[in-house]
C-alpha cells in the first residue's frame, strides 16, 4: 500500500517505521524544519518521560537499543517541600520500574534516521492544505491536527477540546544537585507546579506550570520565585532572561470520534486524543497506538476500513480513561504530593504489591509499569480501593465487637 | 454603533429589532435567500414550540401582539399507549401555563418585516468567508456558525460538539383527529419517538426520531410503523413518499467558550450553546439571549468588551444548564411518559404547586412557564426533590415507630 503520514513527531516516524517494516511505500509530510539538521525549539516540551509503553513500542520494532543510550533514568519523585526539604519517593519497588527521561528531538531524530534507512521518505516544511495522495493517510499531526479537520468534512463527529486555565513556561538547571536521576516537584496548590526533567549532561529542564493570571501578574520573576519556590531560585541562574523571553505553553485536552474516515483516513497520537501532561502518558499512549494500528492493519490487510474500525474499537476506551487519569493526576501532582497521608496511602499499596507479587498492582505502577490497557488498570485499582476500604471498615467493626465483649464480660 | 448580525433566524432577527430601537445601525446576513419570497424548506424543524421564555423576549420589544395569531396553544402532551390509547396530561396548573406552536418560516418572516420596517437591511444569499466590517459583529449564525470559526482564530478556546446517535424525519399528519391543542407523543423507548406539533390549518407536523442503524434498516417504512407505531400509521397517508424524500435530520448539542472576542465578536443563540430538542427551549433560550445581551449592552454602551463579559457571566451558567436538561428530557419524553409511577409523581408535584402557590414549583413549570433562570430552576427542584425524599423518609419512620410502640404496649 501507499501510505501517507502527516506530522513527523514521535508518533508518525515511529509508525512510519512499523509500517516500512510491512513493506509498504511510506512518505511522511511535516510543516516544521527537518530535526537532524535544525535545532526544534518552538518552545515545546524539550523533555519527555519514557514508560512501559513506549519501551515497548520501540522495542518491538528493534529500536530500543539505539535510544537507552539517549536516556537517563528517572528511580522517583523527589518532592521540594516549602521548608527545602527534599523527600525522595521511589516509582516502584522493582529495579525496572522507573521512568527514562529523552529529549524529544533527540528520540525523534533517531527514529527518524531509522526510518529514512528503511526507505520512508520524508518531507519536511511541508504545510498541507489538502489530504495528500494515497490509499491510506495517517494524521500523526498533533492536537491541532490538520487531518482531522480535512478527514470527512460535514461527516457527524463528536469533539471536544479543553484547555487548562493554567500555562507553563520552560527554565533551565544547569545542574542539578541532588537526586540527579529523578523527576522533581515543587507542589504549589492552586499556586503553581514545577516539574523537572534530567537531561544526559546533568543539567535538567524545569517546567514551571501557573494560573494565567498568576503567570501574566508576574512583573519580577525573581521575586516571585523567591516568594513561592525559595529552593528553586538558587538552581536557575538564568531566570529573569529565560522567563521573558521564552513563550507561554498552553496545556489542551482533545477528545474526537470517530478516529478514521471511509476507509482512507485515520488518526493517532494527540490528533486522536491530546491529554494533560501530568501522568507522563501522552507520548507513551501516542507510540502505543503505533503498535496496535500496526496489529490491526496486519490482522486486515485488504480492509483498511475494518483495520481503523478495530483500532478505534480497541483503543479509544482506553485513552479516553487516559485523559481522566491526566485529570486527576494534576490535582495529586501539585496538592497530594505533599500530604503525608497520600504517602501512606502509596506506601501501603507499594507493600501490598510486595507481599502479592503481579496479584495486587497500583494504578500507577499499572499505567506507568505495564502495558495493562488502561481502562483495565483503573478498572483494577478501582477494585483494590475497594478491598482496602472493606478492610479498613472490618477492622474498625472488629474494634466496636472487641469493645462490647469486654462490657458484656 | 455599527452592528452586524450574522444569520436571520429567530435569534438574529429578533436582535436585530433589538438593537435597532436602540438606535444602532444594524444590518443583518443571512447565507439562505429570503424567507418572505422563498418558501425556507431545507429539511429544517419547521415547527417550535414557543413557551414563557420567548413569549416574553417577543413581548419586551412589541412584537408577540402580531405573532400570536399564527401560534396553536399546546394544552399538555397526549401519550398514545402500545394499545393504541391517548392519554392527555396537562403541562401546568393554570390556563396560561401552556406552550404555543407556530412554524418557524411564520415567526422569521414576522421578525423580519418588524425589523426591516425598523430600518433594519437583510443581506440574503451571503456566505461569508471573513467577518464584515462594523464595530460590533454578532454570531447568530446556528451550530455550525461561521462566526465563531473566524472568531479569534488560534486563541484558547474550550469548545465541545456531540451528535445524537439519532436521527429524524418530518411526516405530515393532514388532519389529528384528537386533541389537535396538545403535543403528542408516541414513547418508543430505546427504539424511537414520534412528537407532534399542531398547524394553524388542523394538520399537524410529525417528527420520527430513531437511531441512526434503525433508520438504515428501514426498507419499507409502513411495514416499520404497522409494527412499531400502528396508530400513527393510519394518520400519515403519504408515508412512504415522505420517508423516501425528507432528508434525514441530526441532532447536535455545542458548548463553547468563551462567547466574545476582543470587544468586537459575540455569539448568541445555538452558535454560543446548541441543545438537543428535547425540552423544547432551544429556540426559547436563543430568544431569551436577546434580552440578556440587550440589557449588557444598555449598561455598558460604551464598553462593548465589559458587556460581552457581562452577558457571557449572567448567561452560560444557564445554558449549561439547558443543555444538562435536554439531555434528560431524552429519557423522559422516550421513556418515562410511558411509567405511571412517573405519573404519579408528576401529579403529586403539580398538586403541591396548586397547594403551595408561588412556593412550589416543578421544574417542568419554572423551565416552560416562567422565566426563572434555567440553573436556578434547576436548583430549586433539587431543593424540592429532597423534601420529597425526606417527606417519604419521614413517613416510613413515623410507620416504624407506630409499630414498635404498638408492641411495647
Amino acid at each position: 500500500m501507499k501510505i501517507a503520514i502527516v506530522g513527523a513527531g514521535p508518533a508518525g516516524s515511529l509508525l512510519s517505521c512499523y509500517l516500512a517494516a510491512r513493506g509498504h511505500r511510506v512518505d511522511v509530510y511535516e510543516r516544521r524544519a527537518d530535526p537532524r539538521r535544525y535545532d526544534d525549539a518552538e518552545g515545546r516540551s524539550i523533555n519527555l518521560g519514557l514508560s512501559a509503553r513506549g519501551v515497548k513500542a520501540l522495542t518491538d520494532v528493534g529500536l530500543m537499543a539505539d535510544i537507552w543510550p539517549l536516556t537517563v533514568p528517572m528511580r522517583g519523585r523527589a518532592v521540594h517541600g516549602p521548608d527545602g526539604k527534599v523527600a525522595f519517593h521511589p516509582y516502584g519497588n522493582h529495579q525496572e520500574e522507573i521512568l527514562h527521561s529523552i529529549s524529544r528531538r533527540d528520540l525523534v531524530v533517531s527514529l527518524v534516521a531509522h526510518a529514512a534507512g528503511a526507505g520512508v521518505a520524508f518531507h519536511y516544511d511541508t504545510q498541507l492544505s489538502a489530504l495528500p495522495e494515497a490509499d491510506v493517510v495517517v494524521g500523526a499531526d498533533g492536537a491541532f491536527s490538520t487531518v482531522r479537520t480535512l478527514m470527512g468534512r460535514g461527516a457527524r463527529a463528536d469533539f471536544r477540546q479543553e484547555y487548562l486555565p493554567w500555562g507553563y513556561k520552560e527554565l533551565t538547571i544547569p545542574h542539578m544537585p541532588v537526586h540527579h536521576e529523578a523527576l522533581h516537584v515543587w507542589p504549589g496548590g492552586d499556586d503553581g507546579l514545577i516539574v523537572t526533567h534530567p537531561n544526559l549532561d546533568g543539567s535538567a529542564t524545569a517546567t514551571l506550570f501557573l494560573p494565567y493570571d498568576t503567570l501574566a501578574a508576574i512583573t519580577d520573576p525573581e521575586a516571585f520565585f523567591a516568594r513561592r519556590f525559595p529552593d528553586a531560585l538558587a538552581l536557575i541562574p538564568d531566570l529573569a532572561k529565560e522567563f521573558a523571553e521564552r513563550p507561554v505553553g498552553h496545556l489542551v485536552s482533545i477528545r474526537t470520534a470517530p478516529w478514521h474516515h471511509d476507509g482512507h483516513v485515520v488518526l493517532i497520537g494527540d490528533a486522536a486524543h491530546a491529554v494533560y501532561p501530568f501522568y507522563g502518558q501522552g507520548m507513551n499512549s501516542a507510540l502505543e497506538d503505533c503498535t496496535v494500528l500496526d496489529a490491526c492493519l496486519a490482522e486486515h490487510p485488504d480492509h483498511p476500513a475494518a483495520a481503523f474500525a478495530a483500532f478505534e474499537g480497541r483503543r479509544r476506551p482506553h485513552t479516553d480513561v487516559l485523559d481522566e487519569l491526566s485529570r486527576q493526576n494534576f490535582v495529586e501532582l501539585r496538592e497530594r504530593v505533599r500530604s503525608p497521608l497520600h504517602h501512606a496511602r502509596k506506601r501501603a499499596d507499594l507493600m501490598l504489591a510486595r507481599l502479592l507479587p503481579g496479584r495486587w498492582v497500583p494504578l500507577y505502577t499499572a499505567v506507568s509499569h505495564t502495558t495493562t490497557p488502561y481502562a483495565d488498570a483503573l478498572a483494577r485499582a478501582k477494585r483494590q480501593d475497594a478491598v482496602l476500604r472493606w478492610t479498613a471498615a472490618g477492622v474498625a467493626g472488629l474494634a466496636v465487637v472487641a469493645m462490647f465483649a469486654r462490657k458484656v464480660r
